[in-house]
Formats: structure tokens, C-alpha cells, sequence
């Protein structure tokens, strides 16, 4: 029954690995967010001062969640504004209490090197444009936190982690699950084996998605479908719960035939693990919910 | 990601569709259990007439529920017993008001030809033995309820259903959850969509098994382990929910190493299914509950 890993699968493993090395690089700035490793050249935090942020690109996530949360931190505040939308930048800006002068558009993004308002830059962008975006900001000698997946490709991945090394400046992937309490102490009973030994993990993950137009449904951008977006969510609640990676998959996919949203992505994807300890997983993705 | 269909998987789709044909056949017979069809010979029943049945091995599910079950039933009574203890067999005749001269054991089992007490007989068997002692109760011209799984291989399900044809009698198989009204209901509101098509089911089903030495941890009796117990009711919840049988497989197994109990059976299985509208199930059975 257990079949041999086929290509895809171990490309998708050595995907995981390295998402994993960049897990494991981005745990090493917890809260405070940014508190200087010994290693590096920045000087402490003055009381009070509040980390500067750009946020790029200014979609539903950031209208709706990201700069309405900035208002209400304590420590980090949205200091500049990317987009390639003058209008809504400003509208943005002025709602959020950010100067007209730190709004930028993706042809001039790269002089935000010399604004000493921004620390760090939040990438919010399509999947496909993580990297780019990340590369050029780390190499204005930026911190970066880019938002969940990654990016489309391990080889996109690898090139994020060597230009967040070549800059000497921190890289994290706004994946948050495991830093909540619920899910902290979830990983801690079953890893601590206080219930018995693990068996089978169960995860399922998926939203019901809308407008065919937005660039979750287009493979250049997303990279791919619910699996990118949402199943995520179960394919990393079954990595952190086990504390390992998968060395064997299985996948069935299915997509609604003629729905004008999955022309180019998949709707749903049922996915198997193995996991090197014994433990197996079955997770389950979806657009349909 | 969806992977052709191996050998051993179609081996298990033949399996599945010739079960399924089995179960069909047993539809015919609802309750009451055995209103004769007019194709047969059976006269009506005469009004307060109890069917005698033929409890065929006496372990624990006919001790703890079956026999405690029929001594409550309106329509049916236990009028013989067949086993190979004849210590345990005369007890539990005693406890249950059953005559011993309707006590049979394994050698003589065929002579409950003769015996007008008995109408069926529920074949409680360990699984190896179902096909043999079902097709010797049909040549004996008696019906005959087998407890589930039917068999260990197809070509035994089908040699069953053949003895039945033959023998013009019913043969139903003990697999009761889709009469269960809660099922029924659950059945009906996927079935008629009212609350949208099915995109995925999820099924899980397991308990823990102790003993090292009982007949369901051994291949030749139990024709499998986990999955032939407790899993079937993955699988077939998500046949009856799906209304179709799957085309694709896909399966993981993992049995703890060095643990006595599972030397010649699996411990746990996932595994995925893919049904011809689409849908897809993610299933998984265990006896590490």
C-alpha cells in the first residue's frame, strides 16, 4: 500500500524541507518582534519607540486586518504605504495617519532604502510576487516579513533565505498558528505523549471562494489552489503536531468541471502523510466549503 | 496528483462492487426480516409466530449481544445453538430456554436440515470460516444472516451469493448502520443536496484491541486487520453517503513495530477515495484508538 515517492512528491518534500529552514530561520525573531540578535548591527530599541512598517501591497488583507491591527499596536506601527493604486493609497494613508510623503508604487518601491521611517516591510502581495518583492526588500536593507505561502517554488524560497543572509536582516513568513496559545498547547500533549503515542492526525482546512477574478483562482499568481491558500493550514497543523516532515505523500484533487473559478487552480485536494516516526496523516483542502 | 488505478486497487474495486452486490440482493429482504417474496414458496407467517434462528459460534458478540438480544426480540427467537464447545453451548442453551436436542457442533452442523426450529441462520463466525458455514447452511436449505465482513475475498462473497441462487433462500449480510435511522437521515440530506453537493466526506473508525490472541489478529481468520473490523465502516459510510462506488484508491498503512498484536494484520490504514461524480472521502481505520 505504501507506494514509492514519485518525482512530484519529492519535489514537494524538498519544497517542505526548505519552507522548513525558513520556519525554523524566521523562529528565531519571536516577540519582540525584532529585538537585535548579538549578532547584528542594530542598537536597542529606545523606550517607546515604535517599529516602523511598510506595508506592500493593499488588498482585502490589508484594508480589512492588517492596517486596522497596526492602529492598535503597541510596538509596531505603519509607517509607509505600497500600491500600485495612488488613490487608495492615499485614502489609506490619510485614514491611517501615514505622511503622503512614505507612500510608494512598485517602480520607485526600491527607495524605500533611504526612508529612515520603515523597519521593517510586510509583503501582502500575490503568492507569485513574494519573492521578488522580499529580495528587493531585504536588499534596501530591510527587515521582511512576507505573508504566507513563501512563494511558488522551493528554488523562489532558497533565493529569499540567501538575500535575508546577504543583508544580514531577518526573514519570517507570517504564518502565526503556531504561535497561538490553543495550538501551542496542542503541539505540547501530543508531543509530550501524555494522551499515548500519536497514530493518526486529522486535519482539514478550506473556505468557500467567490469572485472568479481575484488572483487566487490564477495559477501565475497563486500558485496554485486551495491547497496554497487554506490547506495549508492542515499540512502545518500535521507538520507541527508530529514535529516532523512527511517523507511519503498521496493526493487525490478534484476540481468542479466548468466552474468559471477553477480554470486554472484546483478546488479541492485530499492529501496522505507519513511521517518518519510511523505517525500518518489525513488532511483535506478545500475551495467548496 | 491522481494516480492510475494499480492492480491492487482494482482487485479492491472488483471486491467493492461484488460486496455491493451482495448487499443489494440482501435489500430485499427489510423488515420484517423475512415477509416471504412471492417468487418463493414460503407460506405467510402465522400471526404470533417467532422465526427460530441458529446462533453459529458462541464468542463474545453472540454471548454479550446477540443471544441477550433475541431473548427480547417480538419476531424472532434462538432455537438452536452450533458450536464447538459443548460445555459453553449447553449453558448458554439453559440460560436462553433453547431445547438441547437443537444443539449442533461443527461435524454436524449440515443436520440442521432437518431441524423445522430453525428458519436462518446467523453465521457469528470468525471471518475465515463465513463463506463455508453459510454455503452449508444454504444447502441445508435454511436462509442465512453473516456477520460482516462477508467474506475474506471476492471469489467467497460471490461463491455465497451463487449458494443462495441456488438454493433459492436469502443470504443477507449482518451490516446494519444504513437501517439506522440517524444514517438513513444523514444519508437522505447528502443524497438530496438540500445543503449543497458533497465535495468531500471524512470517515474515521476505531477501537482498541487488546487481547494478542484472539482470531481478528490472525491473517487466515480474519482476512485482514483493522480495515476488515472497524474500517469497513469508513468505507461504507462514505459508499452509502456518496450513493456510488469509488474508482480510485489510495491507502497508507502503519502497524507499530515489535507490537504482538499486529505480526500477520495492519494496526491502522488511511486511505482516500475517489467516487465517479467527483467527490472525494478521506477515510481511516484503526485499531490504536
Amino acid at each position: 500500500m505504501s507506494a514509492e515517492i514519485s518525482v512530484k512528491e519529492i519535489s514537494r518534500r524538498r519544497f517542505l524541507n526548505r519552507v522548513g529552514q525558513g520556519l525554523v530561520a524566521a523562529n528565531l525573531v519571536k516577540a519582540p518582534f525584532l529585538k537585535a540578535a548579538p549578532s547584528q548591527a542594530l542598537a536597542p530599541d529606545p523606550p517607546g519607540k515604535k517599529l516602523g512598517w511598510a506595508v506592500v501591497g493593499l488588498g482585502s488583507l490589508s484594508i480589512h486586518q492588517i492596517l486596522p491591527a497596526f492602529a492598535k499596536c503597541e510596538k509596531s506601527k505603519a509607517t509607509a504605504l505600497v500600491s500600485g493604486h495612488a488613490d487608495k493609497a492615499h485614502k489609506l494613508a490619510q485614514r491611517y495617519g501615514v505622511d503622503a510623503r512614505h507612500i510608494y508604487n512598485y517602480e520607485n518601491y526600491d527607495a524605500i532604502k533611504n526612508d529612515p521611517e520603515v523597519d521593517v516591510i510586510y509583503i501582502v502581495l500575490p503568492n507569485g510576487l513574494h519573492a521578488e518583492y522580499t529580495i528587493r526588500g531585504l536588499q534596501a536593507g530591510k527587515h521582511v516579513l512576507c505573508e504566507k505561502p513563501m512563494a511558488n517554488t522551493p528554488t523562489d524560497c532558497q533565493k529569499m533565505i540567501d538575500a535575508a543572509r546577504a543583508a544580514n536582516r531577518k526573514l519570517m513568513v507570517a504564518y502565526r498558528c503556531r504561535y497561538e496559545p490553543n495550538n501551542q498547547e496542542a503541539i505540547r500533549i501530543v508531543r509530550s505523549q501524555e494522551l499515548g503515542a500519536t497514530q493518526t492526525i486529522l486535519t482539514n482546512a478550506g473556505w468557500h471562494i467567490d469572485n472568479p477574478d481575484q488572483w487566487r483562482l490564477k495559477q501565475d499568481l497563486a500558485g496554485g489552489g486551495s491547497l496554497m491558500d487554506i490547506g495549508i493550514y492542515a499540512l502545518n497543523a500535521a507538520r507541527y503536531l508530529s514535529g516532523e516532515e512527511p517523507t511519503e505523500i498521496n493526493a487525490m484533487m478534484y476540481s468542479t468541471p466548468g466552474d468559471p473559478r477553477f480554470k486554472e487552480v484546483e478546488e479541492n485536494i485530499n492529501f496522505q502523510l507519513r511521517f518518519p516516526s510511523g505517525v500518518l496523516a489525513n488532511c483535506s483542502s478545500r475551495y467548496g466549503y
